[in-house]
């Protein structure tokens, strides 16, 4: 397919007509294969990819399909390509866009919601009522590239200008990549009802959403931050990030250390990023009456959960997926302004053609990897072009 | 112009090819024409317009052109067509539109924001930063029907579907012309930071907004409602909207008659209709410490304010414009539940080819003109159906 | 104890040095004995009580004792009055006290919070971080009447100011003790997140605060509004209150049902108060994304939730307990207009002398009983010479 | 007077009978006096005064009396001491306080409210609807210390627990008592509607709100900072505060060259600190479409504005009086975080004694003074000790 006519390009950024893009093929079956290059609609962008990140949903994604399906059903042997935390260069721009101009770096948010329904008449356009609906008659123009619509494991995707975030020169693609993680955590804290300077933080489990909500719950001003986790390395890397308490739950129990560290109250915030099936309670026994919990991670299964305990103590619980509400909008201008150092998180770097080496590691946690990244050829030369 | 291709139509509903519409020529002088019927696009319908509310702004936008411009200039001799407070009917669905079936009965909001800006990404889409961008390169796709955009004054008319709101079948074309007045107030309301069940409100100016005011703040439970005016028949019928207390201004000061009714304290809110030039400060004068004072309306040049009691007494002033964040979807669900009797303030009804005497009517008060609404002939020969 | 030199009293309403007053022995063993009448402090006023309604909280208290305990342990045999539904006539002011006067009718919410920690400071009285703490050294001034404070079941009671409001002469003794049910539900409703009119709601649970539940949402301009329960005369008492749909659940999938009803998507807001076990997960399935679930009920178990399913569709939980945000004079205010007859609810009335009889009728539902309410006789003579 | 007998004191701090203090004269007459200590009640502590901070408001005080009165008159010749931005050690405990202990370096905030009312049962306690009245029958607790109740140019105050904040050992005295003034700043900006990272601001007037301003905006992530002035030291200091941009207003036409670094649009935000007669017209030309202004000073004469524009571009006016929502409590985990330097607006200290040479330097800015601050003797030597 070729770009439509209204489109806009540039001669510094030709377009091919096919590009490179991983396609899923059965459950954890990736092929690389040649695709025709998308063209941007009105308000969207062709984005050449330079980088993206694999969070632990990719995995599961390629594993069993996104919780929304495309289509209707999963998105196996489709042509889908998968991939949604990843950074580029606008390259060529839709009807009436002239928020972006072709060259501008970018990052993206991964939910462009579709305008017309109660939600996102709110502004809560990750909590879209038309989520899915970019195919056929109902097409509603939602996107969440990686999710329902292609993502980033390919040369080139088309953003709706909603989902993309200005990366500065001086912050390497790898950086970018992870402005959206630090955006749910930003998300996540905010949301909670408004982290103030000064407030109390927990988070539990110290993964890249925990660990960068460790970085933005302290650029936020919380005080104390207290991370919680398994691993001491991990929990090391927290402090790096802010943690002025790092709890070990092997070794100590963590909602006791966390009363104390309180002087027997709770935390006004817990951020639950373990996934434990447990968490939701633990979490509840961490919070003040009145204290809010944010679910950034969830088990896959039905869990117990003391209801009658959050009742009685006023507790807050909401469940947040995705960004939401510009959130990687002002997880970028803290990273912008080098409130902390996002790129302690990111371990690992992979050319796309190495994709399946990129996601073992991931996967497998090799070399105790944590964030890992894979770049195309282009970026990698262009970068190597401009660090001289 | 013909429809696109990928509009739909019903034979229930012909579209012809052109249309009879007023357009404006200079200052003042309105033509009845024939225009091309226009063609919805994405996410608009086409709607056959019944009934159009003559509102001060129309007046206003006719003498001197709307407060924001179209095409970079005055809307004289540039066929465009006022009228921003009509209902119709649904007859050509845009491209993705399921929302609407052609057939249903609509009223209309004004604003559809851009999607795109920041303010429209929070959900404060009459705030939109691409105000009046519907044309050329910079197509936004923001329309403001009557003020940036075709308006009502004519035989059809495209809107985006989020400026719809269904008519249930039992509300009259008439009624229904008098949601977005009823939704601008429940805007100014609910938005001046959430008016509960219980608390006290002034409402400034017996007008169709201030009137709609106090029956809207009576339905949200307010207690007292106090309205205040020149003119005792304005307040009768303000009495029949649900005030508790009026104020005829000529024969009593307003501010110490209010804080005697109150006790000695202010009232929480004011919504200020009148556009006198002590208005501001009056209002500042009637809320209590920390109270909020909207601005539903406002004097054509500065006056004196004294901003020292704002800052000195906490209070809150909002400068609304048009109806917002879905407040006629709320106005509307309090209409069609019949908690107050709208029709109360529509009081002369002309054929929409007697626009000029209609206006005439509405800009000198003829027979105590409050709300006077014009009707195209299909729409006074349906409805008659109806009734048999 | 005799009164406090700097309390206020009247001739009109002589205090007695003792009164007759419920005490709590062993667990569900009431005593009617005698006790010294109590004398309001700072910001307090006494309060002859004139009723009481039953709770099913009371028969909790009164079996297991209450949530939060008085002075470190359970309240039995500590010579403690509970009963918190009450409504009285203020009979002597504490040093300070302006806003109300001797003779006043009054109903009371339950939670006076201590003003000093981090909650009350927002405005959040019932999440109190000094909950319970009424006594000796470590006296914050919390009270929770009937609670961790001696009750109504009594004579008279000591109540902070911020704990009452104002009965209307036409409001029955008996109206005026539901006031604190409808303030819990409108709590619920509008701390939700602000239920606005024109929203969807589902009641799951027709009890006392799931049928003022659907009375205050409709009063608010909810649309529509669904009632699950499993006995018909509960549900068609919902339908007086305001139910627009009733869902037998017993003959129905609620779940099914209710999105039936909602043309495939879920409401906005569910307000659980059946405290069924699977209650959650259901609540859940009824909402729409980025809905909110109440939750004013609960199992006294842990229950399996289906977390993931929350956190996939943003969806928020709130435990409320008790009416929090001055809720209660919302309540009052749609109560005094008559928005709703909440006296449908009312079922028995006893002298509270038979206290006993009327926590059978209470707890077995004898006769259908809902609200039961006990008088003392003072309060029956003098309504009885008021009607006359 | 001597203390309460439930006050508890300790031997680590004995307290005198009397005290040195400063009384109010005739305007602009102050004199150094003896007088009581005064006794702490319920919920409040004695201070012990070591260092207060000047402000242009106790300028004014002194020339003019407060914004409210003390006993419904002007504060002259009543025994009055003002001083309002103090810090010092906490000394005795009334009764039922344990939330801080003897010898506690404590700041201040100014407003103690009431509890009872309206606005204080919403957490706005700086709105309290009994503001002032802390005397005789009506006596309802509230406080404002230097305005209303005697303040800190003396030896000790009392200090409801509300209005303290705790100072970390290694913040000297002098930055402590800047603690109320960015807690002035920040209630300023969160409460403009939740600055949040990457918003933009202006702040217009570098006294030392405005400099203390753009030390918080930055705190909180705003970009970019805009500060104006009249003078480049005021606004060099500003840089070093964080302010991305300074205009020198003598030299450029400050909204324009706003309009020219936002690339055309406004600011989000425009923090008013120069009390300018034409301020509020400037800050509404900076702002875009549904921005705030919030206002910190004002001019004392009603000036004109044009609500007009106001009203058609949706922006909102905040009063702020004050610090308002524990929004010190923020202020005072950013500076003990050390994000800014508040003591660049430091710039003299004498002692207590010297207090009218202080009032001089700070009402005639000698040697540029911004901050100007007394000590009493005993804090002098006791930080000397500390730093040995």
């Amino acid at each position: 397919m070729a770009l439509d006519a209204s489109v806009k390009t540039s001669p510094d950024f030709p377009i091919p007509e096919t590009m490179k893009a991983w396609v899923l093929g059965d459950p954890d079956q990736l092929t690389l294969t040649e695709k025709p290059v998308p063209s941007p609609k009105r308000a969207e962008v062709l984005v050449r990819i330079d980088a993206v990140a694999i969070c632990a949903t990719d995995l599961e994604i390629i594993h069993n399909g996104p919780p929304a399906m495309i289509q209707g059903g999963a998105p196996f042997n489709k042509n889908f390509t998968p991939g949604h935390e990843y950074m580029g260069t606008v390259v060529a721009l839709g009807e009436g866009v002239d928020e972006y101009t072709i060259g501008d770096r970018v990052t993206v948010e991964i939910h462009a919601g579709c305008g017309q329904c109660k939600r996102c008449r709110q502004g809560m356009y990750t909590s879209c009522h038309n989520y899915g609906l970019n195919y056929g008659d109902r097409n509603k123009g939602h996107r969440a590239n990686g999710f329902t619509t292609d993502g980033g494991f390919a040369e080139y995707a088309v953003n709706n200008i909603n989902t993309l975030v200005h990366v500065p020169d001086d912050m390497s693609d790898e950086e970018a990549t992870l402005v959206v993680t630090a955006g749910t955590a930003m998300y996540g804290l905010t949301e909670l009802g408004g982290l103030v300077a000064g407030e109390s933080v927990v988070v539990t489990g110290p993964g890249p959403i925990g660990l960068l909500g460790v970085a933005v719950a302290k650029a936020l001003g919380a005080q104390p931050v207290i991370l919680t986790g398994t691993r001491d390395n991990r929990l090391e890397m927290g402090k790096k990030l802010g943690a002025d308490h790092t709890i070990n739950v092997r070794n100590e129990n963590a909602v006791e250390r966390v009363r104390e560290i309180m002087g027997g109250k709770g935390v006004d915030y817990v951020v639950e990023c373990s996934g434990a099936s447990n968490a939701v309670n633990e979490a509840a026994q961490m919070v003040n009456r009145g204290g809010r919990i944010c679910l950034a991670a969830f088990p896959h299964e039905a869990v117990p959960v003391d209801v009658a305990y959050l009742v009685r103590n006023n507790i807050y619980v909401y469940g947040i997926r995705g960004e939401g509400k510009s959130a990687t909008h002002r997880a970028a201008a803290f990273m912008e302004q080098k409130r902390f150092d996002a790129t302690l998180i990111h371990t690992h770097t992979f050319p796309m053609g190495d994709l399946e080496t990129a996601l073992k590691y991931a996967r497998e946690r090799i070399e105790d990897a944590i964030k890992v990244v894979v770049k195309n050829d282009h970026a990698v030369s262009q970068r190597a072009e401009a660090a001289e």
